[in-house]
């Protein structure tokens, strides 16, 4: 009688399909868009860039190397991205949201990889001239070699700060 | 009598469990390590960094400006990457195999990284004194201007030559 009562094997449901096996998610990395070290890192990129702009335009003799004016230029563009993105960041973490929008990731990394050009390229440009007018023809007499010093110094630390959330977002993009 | 004969379901069996979801590979892009666009660009790369260290080297009045003699050494050291991670390719296509192992495309993709952020810097820093001679200052006649010219657009070429390796290899490693 054992032999022909039916067995009930608890059969487990086989675990449900995931619609998309690649799509796996990072973890949210302090320095990503949406972060409190993101906000930071906006922070100080917007800050660092200012003062470049700032200390470059009281030099009266800017104006007559292109560098220079470029240097003005792409601080100013600089500054404005990063305290857009700033504005971003506050506004996720007050509603606790985070960036995952993979159409907003790919604008924001192409925009990290412009500015991070620009700003490179920027800060590269006027560290020859300074150099130059500093170290190579020794004329720190009559032009602003402090203050180009300074706005050059500056340049380079706001780069320096833009690099993480550059690449952050180029791997969370690449990660999508 | 039916409601007693155990009925018999076939049960698929579960979806077997992948060892690790979260490594899936990238198709071989062309540009990558080990394919023959990388190699193309590899060869690119070497030889106007090559060409710009020529034309600068040959200037007798290179060494007088620091940024001049940093291109000169950022050039040396990029044809060199670019050489040693030319021959590589050649060999990953002889013998059909690409490159794969984490460790390896973490070390290209730093050194790319490296090189990428040194030839943008060196080419800056000499566009920038290129322009204050040529255009600011107008004083093409005692210096070699047509050369610093034509060494600082190589040395752009070069480092335009040199993106996409460094993104492709950053992708690739992000995505494994």
């Amino acid at each position: 009688m054992l032999a022909s009562r039916p067995a009930v094997h608890p059969v487990e449901s086989p675990p449900e399909a995931t619609e998309n096996p690649r799509r796996v998610r990072m973890k949210d990395v302090q320095g990503m868009g949406g972060t409190p070290g993101g906000l930071a890192l906006r922070v100080c990129q917007f800050v660092l860039a200012l003062g470049a702009l700032c200390v470059m335009s009281t030099t009266n003799d800017f104006a007559s190397a292109t560098a220079f004016r470029y240097l003005v230029a792409a601080t100013g563009l600089q500054s404005l991205w990063s305290l857009a993105l700033a504005f971003l960041d506050i506004y996720c973490l007050l509603v606790k949201r985070s960036l995952r929008n993979s159409q907003v990731l790919c604008l924001f990394a192409i925009g990290d990889g412009i500015i991070y050009t620009l700003a490179l390229a920027a800060a590269c440009a006027s560290a020859g001239i300074t150099v130059l007018l500093g170290n190579d023809l020794n004329s720190c007499g009559m032009n602003h070699c402090a203050r180009f010093e300074s706005a050059t110094a500056m340049a380079f630390m706001s780069w320096f700060a833009i690099s993480p959330s550059f690449l952050l977002n180029f791997w969370s993009l690449a990660t999508k």
